[in-house]
């Protein structure tokens, strides 16, 4: 018996800066349902937003912030000691700023994911998940809040009336209690677009999945799936992916955020 | 006869930047109607952003968008080839931002006021006015747009369907064509109140000015004056500026932009 | 029995940027014997940096480079997770561009202070100290090294071949094992300058301070003591330091660090 | 009679930053004699500085800096209102930041080239020429400045004292009176790499090339060719461009700046 027949597709996008190309937008857009995009801070810079929501637009594809911690150097990646205000001032500055594109064009924003390192901060501590939160809900309370799926993120947004949408990673191996696994541990990327496309199968529809060890585990709801459009093989796995999703007999519609929690 | 009985005062302020502070802004806020936020890429950070929004509701002064080319170090007072595409988004991206402050605290942007170098390339250079007429109505045709009055940049404001505020400068001297005597000429910035707060009145209800060489010419219409709030003698002007106009037989009522246009 | 007779006062300066002015250079630069020179990185720009080496050759002040991390908005002050071969690399950015302005004024460069979060850091992350001994020795193995004294920094510097000078703060409490009471505890600074400098010359002939508990404990050599010059009250407390030392009695030089390690 | 038997093959390089990969640095190198490594201010980072400072050692090729404006989201392109004050400082900066690596690897920094817009503001200001051939001097007179053939900065740069080499561009094309056509104009970049290295050779033999206009024009002394790297096109246009001057009969010799002028 499933427990869910709905699962969106998100990847970060918008990531180019300047003369400097980044990801394959274009390529990843058809076989995705939500756009995360890059508000200028760790990528991005106002043309490549503007141009990024007219690409999501005309492939039907849903819009989200995907704001960072200012460190354009080190896209956002590096873990820094930023205060629960800096935060929140600095994601109410990046998503106003990618609302403006959006709206502008006539739409409206549907969600928001934090990105690189402060994805992660955010999911362990507690002020920091906070300041996200109250960002989001001063802008819109209608803005999805996307998080690390059992993160205490979830709790956090949802006790303020925000929409939460919870994240897996089907190409990332998982540890048995449900935690990602190290990067740097030999398996902790997959990249057999089969095997991700019955991983995702089985996190959406049983709610379980194989840990690191071999161990079958009980995982709990998750909304969106993170694909990566940054090399071709990543374009290739989300195509096969979603070919696997939608193949008949799966039961499984693919959505954007705004209909997938 | 005055022509006019309605001014506003606007002073350009959240120009702090991370643990720099500059400018008097509280200090000058009880004495203006309207104020011009920094949106970070002058100067102005999240953190300034949200305080300096605070502070202007706090006394009941109305907010305005004051945007600028990316240059922090030069503080947005050099001239830069940008070009309209870049500066269109560039205006989009800042003032959306500063609006998302201003929404989240229950109130409405009033005005967008271009900063520094900008300001004066886009009354003489027909695309980049263009460009900020269109960042300005993408976002919201309800933003006043602050423009040197009597420049290229009122008809094409206008001619975009945008309410357009005209600005005068009641410290500068003036050239008899109605332009600005350059900034290195004796006697080009006026220090003492009493004569400020006349050339204000005169401004306003005769849109008359006396020219740097004495003569005095007619101007156009004007809207809202800049007063500077960046030295205490600056605040010392400002306050005697508000107190000649509030005297009892001048007949000039301050009100911010959107009810002095 | 006076363990030394000499020591250096140090203060951070050129922390300036564009129109932004901060700390009080010109003021504090008669009472310490080095500066350490912001970079670029959390303040300075290179048109303050010339004008800050000028102040410190004009009044016989030994320069130092103060770099940091990339955070201008943060001052340098938040804890980021650099990796060893960026801060390696950033340092050498720094310090080469600062010692640019000083040779190019016949000068030599003395010494170089990490600035903000990284000091501290360093101070205690093995890697991130080796990362920074390496920048200064891949540059002039001449150049001086401050770290926090007592710290990890001090022996990996030296076993590098770096001339390392250790650090006091005659303002801060010192916790029982030697280690700086956190800024949060009441006392935890101390605004008295005739305390300070009794702290001072303590710390330098007996090599004993008074921790905030009340006790007084033994520390390890200091050959330079940090002053701060970002207010008034810094001057005068910097101003009132120098007098003491250079009392008749005390017989402790006040000497540039070249000389005092 | 060949006026010259020498010239050097230069290009830009080192102008990634962060994750954005830009060029094909390693693919060029060997094919030219001199690189100019950007300096953090358009584009490269201290790590990207460090690792091309390293591939140039490893082929052999001389190394200059590649300074530029403070405008990394516009690349250094947009013509910027800097003052000579600023434009002298931005250069002793960046050129000692560059300057450190090379020295650091037991090298010794070549030469100078100005990076896009300031490259063609300074050949034509004055003022700006004159900061940029005093920060040069600053630094080290030893330090060849690259400039466009025949223009203003020749002269500047020669009356401080500097070795100036004249720079002409083999696959652009001139106007009649010697300056450069603009890119606008169809044919105004040349792509067949046979009819680059013919023009090549006709520069430095007999300071001769082709009008735009199709008349065989004189132009000055040529010390170096610029070569791109920024696509697989270009990259073998400079190697057809080397293997032409270097066939037997040409009699040109392949060598780096130092040497050409």
């Amino acid at each position: 018996m499933p427990s869910k027949a709905t699962i969106d597709l998100n990847c970060d996008m918008g990531e180019s800066f300047g003369v400097y190309s980044l990801g394959l937008d274009r390529e990843i857009l058809p076989y995705i349902t939500s756009a995360n995009i890059a508000c200028g801070f760790h990528a991005g810079d106002p043309l490549v937003m503007e141009r990024t929501v007219k690409y999501c637009i005309e492939v039907g594809v849903e819009i989200g912030a995907h704001p960072s911690v200012p460190d354009l150097v080190g896209f956002g990646r590096r873990t820094m000691a930023i205060t629960p205000d800096q935060l929140r001032t600095d994601f109410i500055y990046q998503i106003s700023a990618l609302r403006g594109f959006v709206e502008a064009h006539g739409r409206t924003l549907q969600h928001c994911k934090p990105h690189g390192a402060i994805y992660n901060q955010a999911a362990n501590d507690v002020n920091l998940a906070q300041a996200i939160a109250e960002a989001v809900k001063a802008i819109d309370p209608q803005i999805i809040l996307v998080v690390l799926a059992g993160s205490r993120m979830v709790n956090i947004g949802e006790d303020l009336g925000l929409k939460v949408a919870q994240e897996g990673f089907a190409d990332r191996a998982y540890n048995e209690d449900g935690t990602l696994a190290s990067r740097q541990l030999p398996g902790a990327v997959i990249h057999d677009p089969m095997i991700v496309a019955k991983r995702v199968i089985k996190m959406v529809s049983e709610r379980k999945i194989q840990a690191i060890t071999g161990k079958e585990i009980q995982i709990g709801r998750i909304d969106t799936i993170c694909v990566h459009g940054d090399t071709p093989g990543a374009v290739e796995l989300a195509k096969n992916v979603r070919k696997e999703l939608e193949a008949q007999d799966v039961g499984i519609k693919l959505v954007p955020i705004s209909q997938s929690i």
